[in-house]
């Protein structure tokens, strides 16, 4: 990479933070490109230059959320798609996922993206396809793996990895997202029903007799 | 109820009525009592009488969607508590709730509590417990009941209930929450889902060996 390149890419990347930030701080109509300009100590017209307009800035403050996300997800699967043990490993890639999907920030997105679903659909289409199905995918795979290698019984494993992260999450996630961020459960808590969610998945998908 | 009360409920009820359309269509800041007062053939004195202010006429609204929905899964639990035969039951219980949420107002309504979550706490708790919550209590009972029978295993019928439901929406709500309602799944595929989803839950918590 070219030295004009690599200061390029290096304001992309503070003006994506800026305007996160800013975003989750304000919402999306109390957001300026001024203050995202401010924030990320570039000029007004630097942040145009490397985004069109604001509906766009989000778009890409969605999307680079959703690939960090996903990438955290495909490297613990990678590990359990080839562990010996299912049982035990797979219950810390439960705890693992609960902590980093029930993060404030990534919590606050989401409230965003569901808020401004109606108004702008290609932002929740792009999340929904980017981030909510490739994270389903990520899983399906992993599941699909331990299948072919005797560990698990997923013949559908799509339909299996919804299950997962919805017995999973199903009540931290609503819980978060009902009540905002006044009042967010104890990792404890978290933990107890990731393990309970796990031991009731693997009785319908485990291959050891209940 | 003497005469002036039932002439004030009816009231109640109109004002209701006439606030959840203008919320679900325009949203909370876009919503003004003027304009419930004349959706509602009423002046706005009389809105101002029956609700001190818009956030409590919200409130009102979200309350009593939630006790609309409880009221029905109520009457679907009871015929399922007493059932003899689960599966089939089950699997109709599972479709009919699955329709009944998906219902367009009704996400309507929950996109627009998360999109206020943070900004009115004690909206959000409402529908948490009032909603949510009382849900997974009614479905819990439920559960408790057909293992008390010898019909199902579930030992946490709490944690049971939260799987149920999660297994069930966990695709469906996300994709309405973040696509908003410009697509929503066909009747065919979410019936497909359902089935799909209580033949997993039942692997976990019935009691026929798989």
């Amino acid at each position: 990479m070219r030295k004009g390149e690599t200061r390029s890419a290096r304001k992309t990347c503070q003006i994506l933070q800026a305007a996160s930030v800013t975003f989750l701080s304000k919402g999306y109509d109390g957001t300026s490109m001024d203050e995202v300009a401010a924030k990320a100590s570039v000029s007004k017209q630097t942040v145009y230059k490397h985004f069109a307009d604001k509906e766009t800035l989000f778009n890409e403050v969605v999307r680079s959320t959703a690939t960090q996300a996903n990438d955290v997800i495909e490297s613990v699967t990678t590990l359990l798609a080839d562990a010996e043990f299912v049982e035990g490993n797979l219950r810390q890639l439960a705890r693992r996922l609960t902590t980093m999907l029930m993060n404030e920030e990534l919590l606050k997105l989401r409230r965003l993206i569901i808020a401004n679903a109606d108004r702008m659909p290609q932002l929740g289409r792009n999340w929904y396809k980017d981030g909510f199905e490739r994270m389903l995918d990520t899983m399906a795979s992993c599941f699909e793996r331990l299948t072919n290698r005797g560990l698990m019984k997923a013949t559908d494993p799509h339909i299996a990895a919804s299950h997962f992260f919805g017995m999973l999450l199903w009540i931290p996630m609503n819980e978060a997202m009902f009540t905002g961020n006044s009042n967010p459960l104890s990792k404890a808590k978290l933990d107890r029903h990731a393990d309970a969610s796990v031991e009731a998945f693997l009785a319908a998908y485990g291959i050891k007799p209940r």
